[in-house]
């Protein structure tokens, strides 16, 4: 398993200073590295129930509309622990500032002592969040993706079409935003990025004319209708990460022949499967574990006009795992 | 309020690299430095609801012999938020290693940006530890303290020893022990540092003997008997600091005139007040908060024959208190 024990007394040495990994570096470190296999892993070590990751710490700041979350755990026989803090201040950006932020800390398990501390300033969680999505497409897209729908023109639509890359050959994409500067913006970026980009005001549109629909906005209504919904499509949800966010009509997922959670005790409790079970368009026995699909265990995609939703609202296997990832290609970078 | 809004945009600029403080410039800052003001306020702002601290986090490392806890938290007002990862595994020593590990994180409350990392191995709290006994004893030690009792020959028995310095001119001691050289040399070493300390095998002869007892040892069952107590003493407890633990006898809380919690929540549920109201010795009514005896809302000693206890199981207002103050004082080192 890729996310366990490849290095047993990995990290520093016994009384030796944490090493600090600054932002340039982790990048530098992640240059080239495939982060598929090692998030795959980690959601089957989380499914088959070798991850101790506890409730998720929460601190709140209202006063400056801000939130703090420190997901933290282990993969059973893996050498780390890991600490991550992430928080978002929603007032930062009339600062001039991002409002999201974090680090990780990762922690030998043998012994406790302070292996690294990543100052990843929330980039790993972005990362971490477009490997899921691409891990999702993988196992449940159809085989052929003829184009590929983005709603969103955010950071995190970025990553999940990057991502992606590495998962289908498709590079013919139909994205839609609320702001059109912003979504222009996105058709450049991408489009440098060997992606083709058209955009649309109509988001209807995005799940009438693709096959791999991703959608990453802040949105608080339904965004994506089941009337616009077809045959053969795979939508992967990764914006309703906290109770009051939704971007999915709830009777999408009752019309789905597939749903799938990242971990299904989080998803009962916020994002798009939370919604639907609520409203009665759901049961929690009909979702399954994306850990699951990929070991087999869980059915997924039976053929090319299943109708299969992913639901993504972020597990902190996926924190241990990239935390682990960085700071193996960092070690390994000194030894070469 | 020393413990509060004393830096309003203190901390690094925005965009600027965290501030990175090793255990050496920990120690150099905090030369000099007075904690007990600063400890004070901080129970006075967490017994007056102006501190927000979530439940403690916990991971458990059982192959490990292991546990870690993260306490977070800030005071309304204050500049930083703090959060606090602390460790024991209890099989380094096996490995020449100490068991006690941590380091605290320090964050602008405006912007969610890492100010400073502050890698103190635990001496933090160790230091926030004492500085609580310390602010224990001088609100509720007799007013004139003849002779101090240490029960416990370990890292923490000498930092309460030590932090007794600011709130009694008494340096006469008389110290129990387990193991005898452990006890010898912690009779030396306090001595180098001006106390004049006898030892004794008899335990119960400690609170026979003196006015001002503290207790630090790791024991799970009682040291400290009922019948051994006599008027006027001041006791305080500091090793029960989870549920297993137990240091004094619950029929010596029955006996005291007053019983004071650091946390009266956090105290409900481990250390000494813990077992004594689980065993009908004591009502949760019957236990009043530090931080309101300092302030003068809850009463405290009444006269010179009062029986008082001091339970202190360790609050994150502690760490945050104590966090604030280290990354001052390195600012203020840097200023000058």
């Amino acid at each position: 398993m890729a996310a366990t024990a490849r290095l047993p007394s990995a990290g520093r040495s016994p009384g030796a200073p944490p090493r600090i990994i600054g932002l340039d570096e982790i990048r530098a470190a992640l240059a080239g590295v495939d982060l598929i296999p090692g998030i795959e892993a980690a959601f089957v070590a989380y499914s088959s129930g070798r991850a101790v990751v506890p409730p998720v710490g929460e601190l709140l700041l209202p006063d400056m509309q801000a939130d703090v979350h420190i997901k933290y755990g282990y993969i059973a026989g893996a050498p780390y622990y890991v600490i991550k803090i992430a928080s978002g201040f929603y007032l930062n950006t009339e600062k001039g500032l991002p409002t999201g932020n974090g680090l990780m800390l990762v922690f030998r398990r043998d012994t406790g002592e302070l292996a690294a501390i990543l100052l990843d300033e929330g980039l790993l969680t972005d990362l971490r969040t477009g490997a899921a999505g691409a891990v999702a497409a993988k196992h449940l897209a159809p085989a052929r993706v003829r184009r590929i729908g983005i709603v969103g023109s955010g950071t995190q639509a970025r990553h999940q079409l990057r991502m992606l890359k590495t998962v289908t050959p498709c590079r013919d994409v139909l994205a839609w935003g609320r702001h059109p500067e912003r979504l222009a913006r996105y058709r450049d970026e991408m489009a440098a990025e060997g992606f083709t980009v058209e955009t649309t005001a109509d988001v209807g549109g995005v799940l009438a004319a693709c096959d791999l629909v991703v959608t990453a906005t802040a949105a608080r209504a339904p965004l994506l209708l089941r009337d616009q919904l077809r045959p053969g499509i795979h939508i992967t949800a990764v914006g309703a990460d906290s109770p009051g966010k939704q971007e999915l009509d709830p009777l999408i997922l009752r019309r789905a022949d597939v749903v799938v959670a990242d971990s299904v005790s989080q998803c009962l409790e916020r994002g798009e499967i939370a919604h639907a079970v609520r409203s009665r368009c759901l049961r929690p026995d009909d979702v399954v574990e994306l850990g699951a699909v990929i070991a087999g265990t869980a059915r997924g995609r039976t053929g090319p006009e299943d109708i299969t939703v992913a639901d993504l609202t972020g597990v902190a296997v996926q924190d241990i795992e990239i935390a682990r990832t960085v700071l193996e290609a960092v070690l390994a970078g000194e030894r070469t």
